[in-house]
């Protein structure tokens, strides 16, 4: 997207084809940096130190890793090694095993004089994939906010209420959630979007906002407190999030306190949608509340805030005393019955087993 | 309650009794500082700058400096002058005007000489009066708790999640919501509590998580997210908060974001109580959602947060960009349908007219 009037994606390849660049977004938003990842160490600092996050890219950046590491050594040995270096980066990322997995089954074959070429055309066809694929979940989902907007009195928005960030910087273009947004702002629908600062890790004040306001889309930070005002006043017309899990009957795992918002949409009437590539599907998982484990992360999340003072200096405060302890949860699973749609990228089904198999013939039988 | 073995009230007069001592609230949690005031301007001031806050406390506070201000003036117009500067500190606060009314209704009638006496007098029994209807909600409260924990196996602690602080903190003693914890934590009843953060303002990880422990109460702080999360794993027992203003009908206005957290106990099935004086009963008002209006503070509120650096400074910080414009309700309502009881100082009644009418039965031809 847009970064005041200026395309771009999250990682692109140097004029040269040796190296990407990719937005530090742990500068974000204070900083708009970006850094040249040259060597597979780099790709695999980038994503260990979460410069780069966001399942696709992730999966992106350990691509491209895989391909520099082959530029170097294209052995068998070689190859493997660098797969589980990157892989070992963030061991939860499923995405990222699956982007170095796809690199390696198609480079293996070759003659390690090909490889390093066809790794790089691979990472370079896994990030054009997720462009795509986030590309058709916009168009989808534009469709739901062009409904809204043809019962609307002129040029009043449609209120977008998103959690988290589900925007292109945890992608490699349009983001999932946002990515409807965009197509509702760049096709000139009046939109605005209430952005849940989305505590404990701030990615909605500290990543959605920014990328919303670069691209000139209306918004404003709310508390995640305030959500299930806003809805009881009639100011939310529809809620999209991103998800980091969904089961194959439509129970959705996501940043927590997604739950929280879903339960106060269906309280008001408010339709809540999850946009999501249909490679995050778990098809194997049938009860998310019972069956998906949630990971506990460092009370220091939740205790410690990292900002900028008045005069430009980087600071990381304590909000409470060493005595206090924390407990943090980092996700949530919202029942399929919250849930009025997910928006794919092959187009929009009822969060159940039914909805799904509508979409995803194919994957039927295979369940 | 007891900070570290030794009990306070938040707010208690000198022994010579001119002066009355304060803790400095804005100071908590990192330091605990006590201020004392002598006179109405520094009363005015510790209520105007928040060194007290919660309407109970505020009231008594105001109430103290009305008797220094006659001290020092106990002419009609002096009583007046005073009690209008009082007044101005926190235009909203309705107890505030409540007890300088309280105050002056008192004195009035009596010899210059023997006002500052009888006010000073008044604000003690001001005090008092707030300690006993607390004692008195959390006596009651304290059966639910002692109900939940007769079906606990041996040293299991009740899990009881709070939002905001309704603590002593916020009161002379006790505090409200707190009231039944400390009773059955005091009665060796093994409770735990779930201390939401409260954003913006962070009154549970600053204030209430400082109260529980210093009073030796089992409890973790988490983001305001967290709690339906908690309460579908089977964490949560019992959810109780305060009230700013309880409505004819049983609606609950509150801090920003206890709506959710009612609607997360409603889906799971986790009672949900909300402990208030019946002096915060607003008996004017039948709807809640409609006519109670919703104050809306300030968008750095959201943006900006103050805390303790590593090396011990205070520091205050953006977690946002200039550019990005917060919106920040203070309260939302939660409708009684979501409310199992209210828990009042003349006991337990269903969040509806009919439950208030049979606790407060003279009220029914008023309203």
């Amino acid at each position: 997207m847009k970064i005041d009037g200026v395309a771009h994606r999250s990682i692109w390849p140097a004029e040269h084809g040796r190296s990407v660049h990719i937005i530090d977004q742990t500068q974000l938003p204070h900083r708009f940096v970006t850094s040249e990842l040259a060597t597979p160490e780099e790709a695999a600092t980038a994503i260990r130190d979460m410069w780069v996050r966001g399942a696709p890219l992730i999966g992106a950046t350990a691509a491209y890793g895989l391909a520099m590491a082959l530029a170097r050594d294209p052995s068998d040995a070689g190859l493997a090694q660098a797969a589980a270096m990157l892989a070992a980066t963030r061991p939860t990322a499923i995405n990222l095993r699956w982007a170095l997995d796809a690199v390696t089954a198609s480079v293996a074959p070759l003659p390690e004089d090909q490889r390093a070429a066809a790794a790089w055309a691979k990472a370079g066809e896994i990030c054009d994939e997720d462009v795509e694929v986030n590309h058709a979940i916009g168009r989808h989902g534009l469709s739901l906010i062009r409904e809204i907007a043809a019962h609307k009195s002129g040029g009043e928005p449609v209120n977008i209420l998103t959690h988290c960030n589900a925007g292109w910087l945890a992608t490699v273009d349009w983001g999932t959630a946002t990515s409807p947004i965009y197509q509702a702002h760049d096709a000139g629908i009046p939109v605005h979007v209430w952005v849940d600062e989305t505590r404990p890790r701030n990615q909605g004040a500290g990543l959605t906002a920014w990328e919303l306001g670069r691209h000139g889309v209306s918004h404003r930070l709310v508390v995640d407190n305030a959500g299930g005002h806003l809805m009881q006043h009639g100011l939310v017309d529809m809620v999209i999030v991103g998800t980091d899990r969904t089961t194959a009957t439509g129970d959705v795992c996501n940043k927590i306190g997604t739950y929280l918002k879903a339960l106060a949409a269906h309280d008001n009437g408010v339709p809540f949608h999850v946009a999501l590539p249909s490679s995050t599907i778990d098809w194997t998982v049938r009860d998310g509340l019972r069956e998906i484990p949630i990971e506990e992360r460092s009370g220091r999340e939740v205790t410690h805030l990292t900002g900028l003072t008045e005069d430009g200096r980087s600071e990381t405060i304590a909000i409470t005393p060493p005595t206090t302890q924390a407990t943090n949860p980092a996700f949530d699973v919202t029942p399929a019955r919250l849930v009025t749609s997910l928006i794919t990228e092959r187009g929009i089904c009822a969060a159940s087993a039914q909805g799904l198999a509508s979409l995803f013939p194919e994957r039927r039988a295979a369940s």
